[in-house]
């Protein structure tokens, strides 16, 4: 069965709405930020590193979303629409915000951080008024990120695009993409996140997140069965959570749950990973291969990017995926 | 049938969650606020009046909000309790915030407005946590007041209030009173009297209310019956469209609509009508009344209200209402 | 000697700026705020009340400020014009700011409240731009109140009306009507009280706020005969010293301190006390009187304003005072 | 004459008060930053600056300020000792506040710019509590930067630090650095400029800077000789004003005018001049240099900064300012 729109009439396979901002990745790495010297400069954003791997895989993508008037500003749409990206909807904050900025220290493989700038951000400007419905008419899937309901008005500016997709028959993924630096309370995360997701079709994220999204219910242990069996009490389809190193498991509303083996890579660092992982699994998606194929083939994705500098300009195409996973099962073989 | 919860075990027959504020009403009616001298202290706000109507007429209520630590919050939490309403989920702020004013300024019968105070009020800062799951899985209804939307925390406590009225089968009433100055922007209070609408059971509101709250959809024209029909989509089963002196008109989703004549008045002001309505027709409809029934019990019930000096003070008990309708219409047979 | 400007040039003479707001007074006293139920409007805020005392001994007054665009706006401007005070520097908000409210509660003559209402006023939205150099230019005397330092842009504009009056000869008065729950923290408190103070030819207050003041020099002790000195080190001819019932202690910088009877009276609150001494005594110095005697007529002022229900309508004329005064002093001598 | 302190009993030489944050300069230059992919990270902030050149020539220099709580204050701290600047009134944010950035863009040697990043910086959070008298106390002169007067908490603390700094004598410079984009309006920062400079000592700024601080004046000219004349009326008792490339011109307080030539320079950006030609003319000023000699010396210091990459990392020692002025002044002869 397929768990995405497949109207034959749209003309995008694919838009996000959110967040994009900058990564500065440190140049020298396994040493703390202290002591690094330079950076380079990358497009990033969770929804914004997914867009960018559909893309590259081939998918027709395109973005909602609102950039700082600046050069910052204009780097992002540029390297966009160099990936193929359809920008029409990207549009121009004029009040003075800023691009949002992650700066990446990478300690060891295992031991990154991001040193953050979010205040007055251009993404979290973005107004209810400028999403376009005839847009979002025009898409197969719509993706949206859970930082981009942290503040209004962009919060109100992912509902209504909900609607709209909701109207149009387009299919909703819900990347919770958690960030608490953003909120004010745990409170009033669980409860745009709950609102968002009961209108989503396919939500992703980790256990963590999961559980701050079950605050409210006061639960005592949380059970992946039992949260995926409350959004499909709602409009989910499918559910994937999360476990780090332990692996991801899919439950479908069928009543199925679903698994996939990851494969080894040379890990520079973590970041990046889950992007890559919902690109790659939302493209076998989109090509009506399994639930268990997608999981692969994401998983394939996220090895590539893990073991090099970047997240988004790292992203693959769904050939280099392909042979990525064709050499790991050979090896494997041997 | 029956339009609202009737679960035999619960111990309060109706709560409302939201403001609780103050009314200074010009004691010198019938002439500009310049001129006026002195003013007399009510309780006020749309969900106390409501709340406080109920109680009069009978029905076992309780409240759930938050007041300043001062003598005005203090004075608010005593009227109720003398008004045999339970107050254990009243909270008192300790930050330092007011309690909201209306000061109403009556120049004629028709021409009535109020200056409201609205700063740093603290009906707004009632928490998600704040709201009690047992007390709402106590209650046969849960009365929720748009204004209670309009800024964090108070609209993700009412948010967590709907959930747990879903929960645990407590009838929700939306009543839309939507005031324009405590919200920043059309599209953000329309996103969240959409979100809050879809989980209620009646909404009540008038024909402008509506048409804010479908301000996204950018339709060209207004229409009872289709403004009703979205609601059905969802969860409501009673949708009442108030058209000020041309009446009200009820939808119910069997798809009948139902409207009723209203009674004659001494008007000394508007203030309050819509209030005493809402309590008088709720309390028809607990009485498993028709809906026509219920609807002229509000009719007399605000007749009664805008013939008095206050809004909640001049609430009638259900008798008192009996009487003024039989007069009305042994009257009208003369 | 004289203290204040004797420009026989200048059509005004004496302008205040900063605050105006309304009183409103429980009608009912002797009780707790909770039990009152009705309350009168009166013109308030401590430069108004100075104002208006100024205006009822026959000064020629006038008076820099801004008010809220709604009733209360209007009733203060009209009530300042029937006091005979010119009100052309008075200009309106148009942002939808408040007139501060002052509510009173007096629960015995010693036992007196105030429940304030300070959120979004729209005197502390006086802009610099706003203040008139040539206004200045024609008063004697310049009043400045410590409240309107409280937030920008109004300490801006006070800071300016200081440089114009500097730059023009024009005496400045310093009421330093400290009121904590404006400010954010004691050390910005002193710091502009102090900016502002060096500029001023007389300053008033009690001495908890000279010591507020000396927070910043962290001494251990405070002294009434250092804190006139610091002052005398920069532009002050008198500092007024008030310690409550223990009476006032003025000092001048020729090296003198002075004090003078307090009288009795039939004290109904204390509200007023300070504003109609202040008016008093800068009448007196206005006439050329000597310290004492200006301090005398300020403390009769003071005695007649206690005695009755409101701080601004009560404000005595000078022969009221005189008579009092005299009155006293004849039962004395019995 | 001496215009700064000789009190040889102090420990330190120089002190700073004010923005520690960080410049992120493109390498590769000659275009826009939309096209630039790296950058190098150094310690800025133009009284950053100016310390790190008065170290590097020999001076005992100290620092009060705040830096966030992350790897760009420890990064800043570490620098600033490494330079042999006392560090020991440098507090550390715990609020999450950030470190300003400016990330610059050198499109041509006269066409540069730079993109701030400056909300919720932990410079402007340094709180008047935190200035220490005793170190204040401990130097012979205090450099206070315009930028530092934007916001509270930190406007306070500099008033505090003047506060302290005349009470122990120690010499105050006021280098005005005029930074439109943090502040609220002209008004307020003329407002608080003017507050500042009344108690300065020396007064460093452009033609531009200096009307800025004349708009509340409304004067329809602009005259370097008034400019000066006003501040002798306070405390100064020399005035720098710059022209760019038309060469500064000092005043001081005995009525006597004062320039001197410039040196050639191969551009590579004009940042930073400024913060060099402070530094140097601040050191001669130290040596008991005349005006003129010591204005060279700045003029030379300037030079060697514009011909590179950073601004602090390129601060010369005395003697490379030496040499670079002899070797100028030969090319010159020949």
């Amino acid at each position: 069965m397929s768990y995405l729109s497949t109207h034959a009439d749209r003309s995008l396979d694919f838009i996000a709405i959110g967040r994009l901002c900058i990564d500065l990745n440190a140049n020298e790495i396994n040493r703390p930020m202290e002591e690094t010297v330079t950076f380079t400069k990358y497009v990033g954003g969770s929804p914004a590193n997914i867009t960018i791997g559909m893309a590259r895989m081939g998918v027709k993508a395109g973005f909602i979303g609102k950039v700082a008037g600046d050069q910052m500003g204009r780097f992002i749409v540029s390297y966009l629409e160099r990936n193929q990206i359809n920008t029409d909807e990207i549009v121009t904050d004029h009040t003075g915000a800023v691009t949002g900025l992650a700066f990446t220290e990478i300690k060891s493989p295992t031991d990154c951080s991001i040193l953050m700038y979010r205040d007055n951000v251009a993404d979290l400007l973005l107004r209810p008024e400028e999403v376009s419905e005839a847009y979002i008419a025009r898409a197969k899937v719509l993706l949206i990120s859970g930082t981009a309901l942290a503040q209004s008005p962009s919060r109100e500016a992912v509902f209504v695009a909900l609607d709209f997709a909701k109207k149009h028959g387009v299919s909703i993924v819900f990347d919770l993409d958690y960030r608490p630096y953003t909120w004010t309370s745990k409170e009033e995360t669980a409860t745009y996140y709950n609102l968002a997701a009961e209108k989503c079709d396919i939500i992703i994220g980790t256990r963590e997140e999961f559980d701050m999204m079950e605050a409210l219910e006061r639960r005592t242990e949380s059970s992946d069965a039992l949260t995926a069996a409350k959004w499909f009490g709602y409009s989910a389809k499918l559910v994937i959570i999360k476990h780090g190193k332990a692996g991801s498991i899919a439950y479908t509303h069928d009543g199925l749950s679903h698994t996939a083996a990851s494969f080894p890579a040379k890990v520079v660092k973590t970041f990046g990973a889950g992007d890559s992982y919902a690109a790659g699994f939302l493209y076998g998606l989109m090509q009506n291969w399994t639930v268990e194929k997608s999981m692969e083939f994401g998983s394939g994705a996220a090895s590539i990017v893990v073991s090099s500098h970047s997240c988004s300009d790292a992203m693959p195409t769904a050939s280099e995926v392909e042979s990525y996973i064709a050499r790991c099962k050979s090896e494997e073989m041997k």
